[in-house]
């Protein structure tokens, strides 16, 4: 398929992926069939503009629609469904899920030959349903950052270890998100202490808690 | 310390108390040293009241004040920070943290003594602060299941397997809870566009992106 893949962008993403090709004997840095655009999100468009007609072209972001890559007419994208570190390598890929989003049954075809290529997980994504998908992507990943933020606030003034709350998580997924405590057992009194107690020590946060509790009784 | 342990509950916390208390010989029907309240939050007073004089008394609750073992003096709480489940055993205690609250040291010492015959690891908490903790535990594991629902949402809406975000969420965790993403790169288009396709196909999500956004920008 391809034989010689130029990356533009050495970021989290880009590094990964470069890493990994390279493993694999397919980067270039000219003549390439293939360039893969890792850049920032607002800065893709620019970029496809400046590659010269001729490779296939893609980009790895999730939001960013196709149109980006215009004028490009053999191009597509695809999102590896991860969070990348800079202390990490290529084998921040492994186990990742990828969506690829194409115009046609080429683009298709090897949107999936890269994924496979890099060792994730391919899923066709529609491309105008990408945003929706990419919320819920950063709820999961970004805001779970955010949940263990404002839940480590609550335990470190109450002056309990933070650090108690990482098995509470990990067996939480582990238990496939089985919904247990206050709300479960709708007992609204101990939801109203917690208000409470917000409300006293992290007023900021009371908003969130209230509208995490409006959602999950849902 | 205590060699003949009384369970009142075998919900599925008391349950995965209770055998692991059986596997190390100290439970007991009649003529306890220690009863240990395992009931639902609401119903600790009144289990409390109708246990006659004589025995240590204890609860497992997060945020019930020691006043509700009234009217027994010699008396603490341990409230292990994990989510249980029917399905499994009393190895759900393992790794687990736990908070010990307690009227005086001897209260503190046998706690301790618990906590560390379950195999879960002890911490101070003081009686005050209960509210505020278990307002933390809450949004850690209950909340953490709300977060995954609404993203999985979002990703079947979008014609995208939910099971994708499993890699996802463990990564987060596993790299310390590093912020990537939109918000991180100050890339606040992106959360516009997800911001009008939620009011487009998911609007009841919206005040609860909404919210999240505002507290991970701060």
């Amino acid at each position: 398929m391809f034989r010689r893949i130029r990356i533009v962008g050495k970021g989290r993403v880009g590094s990964a992926i470069a890493g990994r090709l390279a493993s694999r004997g397919l980067t270039a840095e000219t003549d390439p069939d293939l360039v893969l655009i890792c850049v920032p999100d607002t800065a893709i468009a620019d970029v496809a503009r400046s590659v010269a007609a001729g490779p296939w072209v893609a980009h790895v972001s999730g939001a960013t629609p196709l149109t980006a890559l215009d004028p490009h007419a053999r191009r597509f994208s695809l999102h590896p469904l991860q969070t990348f570190v800079r202390w990490r390598g290529p084998e921040q890929l492994d186990g990742a899920y990828a969506a690829v989003s194409f115009d046609d049954d080429d683009g298709r075809t090897r949107g999936w030959w890269l994924a496979e290529t890099l060792g994730v997980r391919p899923f066709d994504l529609p491309e105008d349903h990408r945003p929706l998908y990419h919320a819920g992507a950063v709820m999961a990943s970004n805001y779970l950052v955010t949940l263990h933020r404002a839940a480590s606030r609550a335990l470190e003034s109450a002056g309990a270890p933070a650090e108690a709350l990482i098995p509470l998580m990990l067996r939480t997924i582990e238990n496939h998100f089985e919904l247990t405590g206050p709300i479960a057992r709708g007992d609204w009194t101990t939801v109203e202490a917690h208000l409470k107690a917000l409300e006293a020590d992290l007023p900021d946060l009371l908003p969130l808690y209230r509208e995490l509790a409006r959602v999950t009784e849902r």
